[in-house]
């Protein structure tokens, strides 16, 4: 058992409460009646702790997109051949896919990070970290070696460095690797302790068939590593995936930092809940988007104790998700700075 | 008993079902798995038939305030002074509300509309119809009278006129006025025909005592009025208020017109209900932006068949629902137009 790397072990970062308390105040004097606005209310008492400011703001966000592929991809568990990965990155760099569009139309910073596909990618545009063709199909070896378990974490690691660097106020993770859910599910059933038919679904568009061999997949490769699944970093290297290993790093190495994440659906939040369990604490500075239709999301977002904020049915991946739900998190800052106070705008707060 | 008056019968326009077809055929041909886009599919495809282009946009928003006040504020059913009407006016004006901060923010053009407030209001920037003095305390007589009834109906539709006139791509309506959750609650009993209890909530902000009072003064309402709650018009007369009819006759007029609409939350939703019974067909023209947290309101939305697209427990009024949901039928609309075909891209859209 190598022993867990020192910058896994450091502790998140603390919230500033003072912020939060501030912002809360200020919350309740803005002319409207306490609580009206809701959820978006506590998006920025929330933001304001986790920025250490009673103004927070989220102009400049990162979105990071890991991709990577599968070797378990070889036992047939996707509606999509494994070249769509690669293909994938050309169209991010492109600007021709959904977290592109997003992107693009509300500024926020796309990186395209792969970490290793089956067949090598030479896109302008693309960092390719070159961990592997794949990761080796997890019904036979485990996913990773040790080596490229902690080569993915770091360079979600240093995404996210480069994201706090750059003066980020938001980080948010993608993921794109052809086979990914089948991995992502493993990883969920591994960490919840659950049997996986109840979390695997469709992915990309299984039919029934396909997710009863889907679930055949997992039951196999749970069966296989059994004895090493109660150690989160084991169940993360042998079931897992570069990207989804990247994406733990990442929102680890936030949390230390201080970086507020906006998590997107299925896949980053099997991520979430490793990240968790290597990091205890990583949570507190993870917001979440949406309830992705992937069937194994719920119970993800249940053992985080998250309620994400949006409901559409969404599960293309990519951090699309989480792009879609930036605007809530703008707009309630600009309320929470822009609205007047009672006092400011003259108007009486309560009935006499 | 009145002949409704011409306008108001004319039927909605129709819905362009080949745009929306070809809307559909473009969504399955863009570079995600079918449906993975979820709800967002949806809006874009119904937005393409309801502006009858294959390429729908919400660029430009008109948003139009009706403010006025209500008689049963006499009653004791508000948490705040009939005299924050007139304030919020001012607030509104002068950029410091919750949806003053969400127009400005998105660049959607505010409009306000004071229909008759119980102290004249002299604001720049609000337009003063002078319906009355607010409406009549629905507890001893009819709201409004037929008269002012025709000139609040036909105030909302000058608005959507205006707003269509003015190229606007999306419109909604938003209100202010000190008691219009009573006089929706009223109204929405009416039309539904339930007893108002389960229908009745906190508003801006009562406590369990004052949400019973409520519910009394609604039970007096509703017997006072009962030989003539089974006719629409009727029931919004005598039991509505001001902007509650405005917003009626807006959401008719552009649905006559073709404009698409973006409904809010309680108040909305129970003009929105009104026009659909004043004008059969008007409800195809209505999206519905979030479930509030009015206890009411999901009652409203079930008549109406709507499944909003938020529910983050906003219930501030304003529009202000609307305009927080706004980004996602922009981003909807973006992701529709940009996001590259499986063609364009070079990428296999199925497994070989």
């Amino acid at each position: 058992m190598t022993p867990a790397p020192d910058w896994l072990s450091a502790p998140p970062a603390a919230i500033d409460r003072a912020s939060e308390g501030l912002a809360r105040a200020r919350q309740d004097q803005l002319i409207k009646p306490p609580g009206a606005l809701g959820r978006l209310e506590d998006l920025a008492i929330r933001l304001a702790g986790l920025q250490r400011t009673v103004l927070p703001a989220v102009d400049c966000v990162s979105i990071c997109l890991f991709a990577g592929d599968h070797g378990v991809a070889a036992e047939g568990i996707s509606a999509f051949p494994q070249s769509v990965t690669v293909a994938m990155l050309g169209s991010f760099a492109g600007g021709l896919s959904a977290v592109s569009v997003l992107a693009r139309e509300q500024g926020a910073s796309l990186e395209l990070i792969n970490l290793g596909t089956a067949t090598p990618v030479d896109v302008p545009g693309v960092l390719n970290l070159d961990l592997g063709r794949g990761t080796a199909n997890f019904t036979c070896a485990p996913a990773m070696t040790e080596e490229q378990l902690e080569r993915a974490l770091k360079a979600g690691r240093e995404a996210a460095q480069r994201a706090h660097g750059g003066g980020m106020q938001l980080f948010i993770g993608g993921e794109m690797g052809i086979g990914n859910t089948t991995a992502a599910t493993a990883l969920a059933a591994a960490l919840l302790d659950e049997a996986p038919d109840a979390l695997a679904g469709p992915g990309t568009g299984l039919n029934a068939q396909g997710v009863a061999h889907k679930r055949e997949v997992i039951r196999r490769a749970l069966s296989l590593h059994q004895a090493y699944l109660h150690q989160p970093r084991e169940a993360l290297r042998r079931l897992g995936g570069f990207e989804i290993a990247a994406l733990a790093g990442a929102f680890i190495a936030c949390a230390q930092m201080g970086l507020p994440v906006l998590v997107d659906g299925f896949i980053c939040t099997a991520s979430a809940l490793a990240a968790e369990r290597l990091c205890p604490g990583t949570r507190d500075w993870l917001l979440f988007a949406h309830r992705s239709g992937e069937p194994g999301h719920a119970r993800l977002l249940r053992a985080l104790g998250a309620e994400p904020l949006l409901d559409l049915g969404l599960r293309l991946g990519e951090g699309s998700g989480a792009a879609v739900a930036m605007p809530l998190l703008r707009l309630a800052c600009s309320l929470h700075r822009d609205m007047a106070t009672f006092e400011e705008a003259g108007v009486a707060n309560q009935s006499p």
